[in-house]
């Protein structure tokens, strides 16, 4: 105990952030509360390796500190195994495992930073009817005298039956406890805001003409967003976003469940940690209005099942535990106040409606977007992320279920993958007779060349979707996955006995050595692109299809994705490629309709029910189906038009055995 | 079914409720569709054991059935299990599990009856039908599997539904977020609390088979009372009170509406003050019953309009200035988290409806216990305290009104005026020719003597009624109030110039002075009855009444008050004797009814409605009414029966002057 009440002075670089740390905590939590963001995807368990830092020695005289390795806790378990010797040697740690004992510098390399991602900004054209659950109405009242004393809000309600013909209304007990003060303010004239034609949540004192505000928020895993609207005109006045502050408890949604169950109140501080957030949104976006954060007097929500019960403080526990049932399906009306969200005091919080364990408000948001089930055209919706969402039908039936996909269409996972943030390999060409690489990086205008600096710190989701279609291509790896090692490059080398494809040279770089896919790397693809694509298959089947009318892809990874190399790899079943098309935030803008629209909220509740989820590890072949569509495609069999690509093909041996 | 088609002759007693009813049907059903309620917690599946019966057997001449045992169908295994093999030998059966299959008669004992009386042991005439508004349901779920995995709260409702026919059902916030962990820490068996048959504010795992607790609460001005009833059998499990903690920031309502004027947060003081007494009383209601305080499901309160509205945190400021309307009247059901009540989580509290700005929920109270609306006789109730609030009427039209009798009925005002609490002379009696005084003193059995030491302190509402009474009496005060100073007796002097009568000596006193009644206390005591006279008069004539056939005192002042010492000095319009009855504290078993029974919550919202305030001050003859009024009654005139207490009459020399 006595470790934890003496102070130790830590400086992180290159951010240059420093201050006095308890004794005893870990280098993970001091970047916290200094405000530094360090990667991790394991929730502080020491199992993704995704936060090593490196410890600097020596004497920092202008800080007036002393850095040693024996300030810190000794190297434990976790970090013996997932550090290399050298790394041990050259002073690295794993910033959740090393707790600090004396002062420390630490220096956070480029791949460990947590960096702000590409956050799609625009809020997409989407058209609506205005028609939202808070309406205003005026009245002037009777004032009262001797002769006629009913109370306030009786007298109220006598006002707004007699004008509008609106009867067995409620009011919300905060606005109750205003009413009085504001009938007076106003001279006995009043504006309320009236919430689904049944609760009066506002009095304002006086004729106010605009109704008022409301706020559509898309909690993603990563990044949270929120659309502020007028309920006036259905504008977007004020778009922000930010980074999921759960990002800190674990980097995907399996972690953050572990992040609940295996801390005390670890539920509660995430809940806290996205409310606080939303409540951050709120005000920013009400002072880029320049209104008052009161003045928005509703909220949709939409978030995936997981985002969905933290933002709800339910225990999202029982989605990680086998037959993975919600807590609920039906879409919620809270107070915000119950919540702990900082908007009009009587204002509610609807958060839509979840399909299933895996297929959450989110996908609703898509589905009430894209509206599948009012189109002949037999359609997949695929929102890809760390789980893929899938929804397979028309205006006949609809099917949804939800794939394991894994982190490594978002660069987790991935040797050198990383978000899709600024030094972020997004897209790659492979010359099939060269095997010469060219690239682009996130933040630099031009693709890379010998001359200019470029300063790539890792792969992307998209880039390395490029990676392995390139690779098949120039026939680097076959269409099993295993790479070709015969062929003549010298971007082709061994590490450890085993194969890796150089991307980028070293001097490409800001980090100092080459950036490689290795044969994990294309292992890990194989898996996400193969639960997607059997996942498909398996609605496909269900529904008895063997084709597609359009493929959909809804998220931000899925407007970022290159269609071809998609193609090339095989991700989606059979559709025309003019059929495929990218519709961006659907989640988010669901949220935005579901906002404005008290229709479409009953629409959701309705759709999101009579969607029929499957649950495909269930399906007698699904083990069959998946094994077989990790395999990637024959090139010559299914891309024709893509032969000005392909001359590695005619190096290509393989037969063709049957695949997809 | 063929034996469905068949009738049978049922009969039920010991409510002589009988039908003809198919084979086939269960004596449960039978006994809903004879209109007999019989207990049950379980929806019919024989599990809880709560619907035992008896089959009465023999010939049954006068209704021309013969019932036997054999026209039932044979003990089941669930009857097997929860009957005691003597009670199988008495011809028990449960009532969901025996099927009919011929006559029969069927004695629903006490325990197995759903609708006990509650009777009301102070006044042993009042009941309430037992029908509380949180009800427990027990349900066992199928648990989920990868084949079902609907959502937890959607498969509560599809049981409920199935079992209970409860459709349309809400889920508290803080039940939902409780709903996963007990649905399985109960193994898929839950009791379920569902409010006003809407929503579910409480989840327990297994079978719970006691209906929670309520708490009934009476907001005095200056005592709080509470008390714990079982809602599964009506009756008071604990009872407790404390001093109002608002009275440091004001004795009378006008004082703490001042005070809230007056000082920042001073509704907030109060506020808090109310709330953390209440809890208190919650807390020791609840360790005296040794129950949980998250077993109290319900509560029920009542307090007059100030009292209510600080209790609600709403301004009081209005109340105190003309035209006095308040914020509301009808009734409320707030969360009791809303409010900072302490109390099962998902809880409501039900506030009474207010019938005007001085006439408040506690008036309701008494309102719904008396209900004058069911009655023929002509009534006034009285609820004697700082405010008088009157009612008056009988099933054809109720009156209420207001009158600001003043503090001196509650010994406040008054020189040596004190509360009724220990020392205080609560009884007084002069005789008529030696104008000696005899008292008695709170805490003393006895009557003064000279002998024994009494202690007195001073005088308290009751007492001081008594001493104007008595003075008057003997012709110490004629009907004007005035002293009567040419009196020869030492108890008679003057001080600075103005009369008054020594009640006790110094030596009988514990604060070493003479305990007096002065002209100025007289006066008070005029205003306080002239304005309750008033008051009543006036309320009489809009009815057209000359006469009333009974008058109701409540409130604890109501039951301490000497009726004839009231008589003598005209606090009441004429009435025999005999009609004019206390009955405690009505107010505090209003509050218990409503808390015991919801159709009492709709019968006050709609009587309170009915009930025509009468705001006395803009009757254009109110003035003249009342100025009479404070004159005391001539004596022989109207107290024939008194004449033995009335010696003094003799001596009165004042002309008769019409009435008073």
């Amino acid at each position: 105990m006595s470790e934890g009440s003496k102070q130790a002075k830590v400086i992180f670089q290159p951010s240059g952030r420093r201050g006095y740390i308890s004794n005893g905590v870990s280098i993970k939590q001091a970047s916290q509360e200094l405000g530094v963001g360090i990667e991790g995807l394991c929730g502080d368990e020491g199992t993704c390796g995704k936060c090593k830092v490196r410890i600097e020695e020596g004497v920092f005289a202008k800080y007036g500190i002393e850095s040693r390795m024996e300030n810190l806790s000794p190297l434990n378990k976790a970090e013996k195994k997932l550090l290399t010797s050298k790394q041990q040697r050259d002073g690295y740690r794993l910033a959740c495992q090393a707790h600090i004992r004396g002062d420390i510098v630490v220096f956070v390399p480029e791949e460990s930073r947590l960096a702000k991602q590409v956050v799609r900004k625009a809020a997409g054209e989407i058209s609506v009817e205005l028609k939202p659950a808070v309406r205003k109405y005026y009245v002037e009242l009777k004032p009262a005298t001797l002769d006629d004393t009913l109370g306030d809000w009786e007298r109220l309600q006598t006002e707004l039956k007699k004008r509008f013909h609106l009867s067995n209304l409620a009011i919300d007990y905060q606005a109750l406890r205003s009413l009085q003060g504001v009938i007076r303010q106003g001279n006995w004239k009043v504006t309320v805001s009236l919430w689904m034609n049944r609760e009066i949540i506002g009095i304002e004192p006086g004729v106010v003409e605009k109704e008022g505000y409301g706020l559509a928020v898309d909690i993603g895993t990563t990044t949270v967003a929120a659309h502020l609207c007028s309920l006036s005109t259905g504008d977007v006045i004020a778009t922000d976003s930010m980074m999921n502050p759960q990002v800190a408890y674990g980097e995907d949604v399996i972690a953050r469940i572990n992040y609940s169950m295996t801390h005390k109140d670890g539920l509660e501080v995430m809940n806290q940690a996205i409310i606080r957030g939303i409540n951050k949104l709120a005000g920013r976006t009400a002072a880029q209005a320049g209104i008052k954060r009161s003045a928005i007097v509703d909220m949709a929500v939409v978030g995936n099942t997981c985002m969905h019960h933290i933002f709800l403080s339910i225990d999202p526990r029982y989605l990680s535990q086998s037959p993975f049932p919600p807590s609920l399906h039906r879409s919620l009306d809270i107070k915000a106040r119950d919540l702990g969200v900082k908007i009009s005091p009587g204002a509610y919080v609807h958060v839509l409606p979840i399909e299933a364990g895996f297929v959450g408000a989110d996908n609703v948001g898509v589905l009430i977007v894209e509206e599948p089930y009012n189109q002949d055209d037999m359609a997949l919706i695929i929102d890809i992320g760390t789980n893929g969402e899938l929804i397979l039908g028309n205006r006949d039936r609809l099917v949804s279920s939800s794939c394991a996909t894994g982190p490594a269409f978002e660069g987790a996972e991935i040797k050198y993958g990383m978000r899709a943030a600024p030094g972020a390999i997004e897209k790659i060409r492979i010359d099939p007779d060269t095997r010469e690489v060219r690239f682009k990086v996130i933040g630099k205008e031009d693709w890379n060349t010998e001359l200019e600096e470029v300063g790539a710190s890792g792969i992307c989701g998209s880039g390395i979707i490029d990676a392995v279609a390139q690779l098949l291509v120039a026939g680097v790896i076959n269409h099993t996955g295993r790479f070709n090692t015969d062929l003549d490059t010298p971007r082709l080398r061994k590490a450890e006995g085993k194969p890796e494809f150089i991307i980028a040279w070293a001097k490409e770089t800001s980090i100092g050595q080459d950036i490689v896919v290795c044969q994990q790397d294309v292992r890990n693809i194989q898996l996400g692109k193969g639960a997607m694509y059997a996942g498909a298959k398996l609605m496909m089947s269900q529904l008895g299809l063997d084709k597609l009318d359009k493929i959909i892809l809804a998220g931000a990874f899925g407007s970022y994705i290159d269609k071809e190399s998609a193609a090339i790899i095989g991700m989606f079943p059979d559709c025309a490629q003019k059929n495929i098309y990218a519709v961006g935030n659907a989640a988010g803008d669901g949220a935005r309709i579901a906002l404005l629209n008290v229709d479409k909220r009953v629409e959701a509740d309705q759709k999101a029910k009579e969607v029929e989820y499957l649950e495909l590890t269930v399906v007698p072949n699904f083990e069959e189906v998946f094994t077989q569509a990790m395999w990637f495609p024959h090139m010559k069999d299914r891309f024709p038009h893509l032969k000005h690509l392909l001359p590695g093909l005619k190096q290509s041996k393989e037969k063709v055995e049957g695949g997809y």
